[in-house]
C-alpha cells in the first residue's frame, strides 16, 4: 500500500521552515527529509495499490485519508485516524521503518507523511492522490498544503456563503488563499490585516477589498473592523499563530453568529485567550487542518477547479528556482519576499 | 409595547439564587424583584401590542425577541440586540424607568427582563409569548428558563441526531432537560455525570442510560467516557459552570467532530482551559443562551410538544408550595433537594 513518486516540483511552507529551525513540536529524528508541498509522477506502486499506476500525475498530502477508519467514514471531519498528520512521526506506518537510507545503510527519517525535498519519495497510498494529467502539474504543488489549507478553510470549514463579510489576519500564502476562496464564493467584503504593507498589493489581486495595517491604527483592530462592517464580520481567519491576533480575530466577528477559523500554528503552551462567558455571545471558534479537505476524495476536484480557472493560483508562485537552490528559497521565505518559490527538480 | 401579566406560577432557577447571594455579575440595584421562570395570564396590554390580549395564557422569557433587529432576523442566533439578556439591566428599555415602586414612590428595580416573584409584573412584549390555553399552565413555568435551556441545547445548539451519544455534566434541572431533549431526539447513549448519587435515580426517568460519579473513578472522567464509547461521545454538555468540568466535557467528545455545549455560568475571570492547538483535533465548543430558542417564534411550539407528550415535564417539578413559602423553596434548591419547586400565587 505504498507508492514511490518522482518529485518534479516542490515548494516550501512555513512548517518546513519552523521544523528546520527545530521550533514547535516537530520531529527531531535526524537525518530526515523535510518538504510536504509537491507534485510528481508515480514511479512504481506497491502491492495492494489500485487507484494509482506508473506515470500517473499525483499530489502528496500530509493529512492522509485511509478511507476506512471511523473519521474517514464520517462526513464531519478530514482527520484520518491512521494517516492523520503527526509532527512527531518519522517512520512508515506499515513496518515502523524508513524508505530512505544513507549510503552505509542507516535510516533517513520521514517528515509529515511526505518528505518531498527529494528526487524520489515513498508515501503511504493514503497520502497521495492521482489528478488529471491535463492539470498544470507545477501549480499543483500548491494544493499539497498552503493553498488547499486556505481555500478549504473558507469553503469547507466556514462554508462561506455569497454576500458574507470576511476578515483575514496574516496575508501569507495561506491567508491569501483564504481570500481567493472567499472571492470565489462571492464574499461581499474581504478585509486583509497585516503589519507588512507590501502584502497589500498582492492581496488586491486575490480579491481583498480593504486593508488594515494594525500599526496605522490607534484603536484595536476589532474596533476598526466593527466600525466598517456594522458590528463585525461574519467570518474571521487567524493565519498567524499568535494569541493576541487570535483574540482580535475572535472579537472582529459579529456577535450571534461570527465564526473564527484558526489556521495558524500556536506553538506556545498558553491557553486560549478567551473567557468561557465570551462564548455566550454567540461567537464561535474552530480549528482546521488542511482546510478540512479529504485529500483522496476532494483534491482531484480542486485540481479541476484550477484547470477551468474557477480558482486562480497564478498569484501564489512568486519565484521559481532549480532544486539545488533550495537554501535561497528558504531565505526568500524567511525575509517575507516570497509567497511560494517553486523548486524544479 | 409592554404587557402586564398576572403571575400564577413561578419557580426558582440557580440564577435567582446566585443573584440573591450577590454572586456573578448580576445587577445589584436595590430594592429589586427577582424571578424569571413563570407562567401567567395577561392582565392588560400597552399601546402597540398586537400579539397578546387580556386573558391570554403567557410565558415570560428573559432572552427577548424583538423580531426586527439584525440578530432576530438571522436564523443563526437567538440573541436579540434590543432585549437580549443583560444581568446588569434593572429598568425598562422604553424610558429607562421601572414599573414597580414602593408605597412612597421610590423605584423597585427589574431583573432579567422578567421579575416574576410578584403577583403582577410588567414586561416588554418582546419578552413574553402567548401559548395555547389548553397547555397545562403550571408546568409551562419550566419553559421560561431551565427546561428550555436544556432541551434547546440538545435540539437547537447541538442539533442532535438519532443514534448520537451524549454526556451530560451536572444533573440539575438543566442537565436533566438536556437528557430529556436527547431522549426525544433518539440518542443511543446518554451518560450522566454528577458527584451527587441521588441525582441518578431521577436521571433514569428522563432517559439517562449510564451514570458516572467522578468520585468513584480513579481515572479522569473523559478517560472513562472514552473507554465506554470507543473514543468519546458525539456531544457533551457542561451544565455546572466549572472550568475543570468544562475541560473534562471537552475531552470527553470524539476527535474530529465532538461538540461541547456550554450551559453553565462561569463567573470567574479565568480563561478557557484549552490550548489553541487542541481545537485542531476537530473538537468544537460553543456557548448557548436559552437553548438557542427564539422565545416568541419557538416557545408556542414547545408548549404544544409538552401538551401532546412529546416532551415530558413531570419529572422536573419535585415540590409545590404557596408563594409566601418562597424562602423554603430557596432552601430546597440550596440543599440540592429540589429540581424545581413550583410556587403558586
Ligand atoms: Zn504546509
Ligand atoms: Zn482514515
Ligand atoms: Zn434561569
Ligand atoms: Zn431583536
Amino acid at each position: 500500500m505504498e507508492v514511490r513518486v518522482k518529485i518534479l516540483f516542490t515548494s516550501i511552507c512555513h512548517t518546513d521552515l519552523s521544523s528546520w529551525k527545530g521550533e514547535n513540536e516537530a520531529q527531531r529524528a535526524y537525518p530526515r527529509i523535510l518538504g510536504h508541498e509537491a507534485a510528481g509522477i508515480v514511479e512504481s506502486v506497491g502491492e495492494g495499490v489500485e487507484d494509482m499506476k506508473i506515470g500517473d500525475h499525483v499530489i502528496p498530502f500530509f493529512q492522509g485519508e485511509c478511507g476506512t477508519c471511523i473519521c474517514c467514514r464520517s462526513q464531519k471531519t478530514n482527520l484520518c485516524q491512521k494517516f492523520g498528520v503527526n509532527p512527531l512521526k518519522s517512520v512508515m506506518v506499515n513496518d515502523g521503518k524508513t524508505r530512505f537510507s544513507t549510503m552505509d545503510g542507516n535510516p533517513i527519517f520521514h517528515f509529515l507523511n511526505t518528505s518531498t525535498f527529494s528526487q524520489y519519495t515513498v508515501l503511504d497510498s493514503a497520502c497521495v492522490v492521482k489528478i488529471d494529467t491535463k492539470a498544470p502539474l507545477e501549480k499543483m504543488s500548491l494544493l499539497s498544503c498552503g493553498v488547499s489549507t486556505g481555500v478549504g478553510a473558507a469553503w469547507n470549514v466556514a462554508n462561506l456563503q455569497p454576500g458574507s463579510s470576511v476578515a483575514i489576519f496574516g496575508l501569507g500564502a495561506v491567508g491569501l488563499a483564504v481570500a481567493e476562496g472567499a472571492r470565489v464564493r462571492g464574499a461581499s467584503k474581504i478585509i486583509g490585516v497585516d503589519i507588512n504593507p507590501s502584502k497589500f498589493f498582492k492581496g488586491k489581486a486575490v480579491g481583498i477589498t480593504e486593508f488594515i495595517n494594525p500599526k496605522d491604527l490607534d484603536v484595536p483592530v476589532h474596533e476598526k473592523i466593527g466600525a466598517i462592517t456594522v458590528g463585525g464580520v461574519d467570518y474571521s481567519f487567524e493565519c498567524v499563530g499568535n494569541l493576541e491576533v487570535l483574540r482580535e480575530a475572535f472579537l472582529s466577528t459579529h456577535t450571534g453568529w461570527g465564526l473564527t477559523v484558526l489556521l495558524g500554528i500556536h506553538p506556545s503552551p498558553m491557553l486560549l485567550p478567551l473567557h468561557p462567558m465570551e462564548l455566550f455571545n454567540g461567537r464561535q471558534i474552530v480549528g482546521s487542518i488542511f482546510g478540512g479537505f479529504k485529500g483522496k476524495t476532494q483534491l482531484p476536484k480542486l485540481a479541476e477547479q484550477c484547470m477551468c480557472g474557477t480558482l486562480n493560483l497564478d498569484e501564489f508562485i512568486t519565484h521559481e528556482l532549480p532544486f539545488h537552490n533550495i537554501n535561497e528559497a528558504f531565505q526568500l521565505l524567511i525575509e517575507g519576499k516570497s509567497l511560494r518559490c517553486l523548486l524544479h527538480l
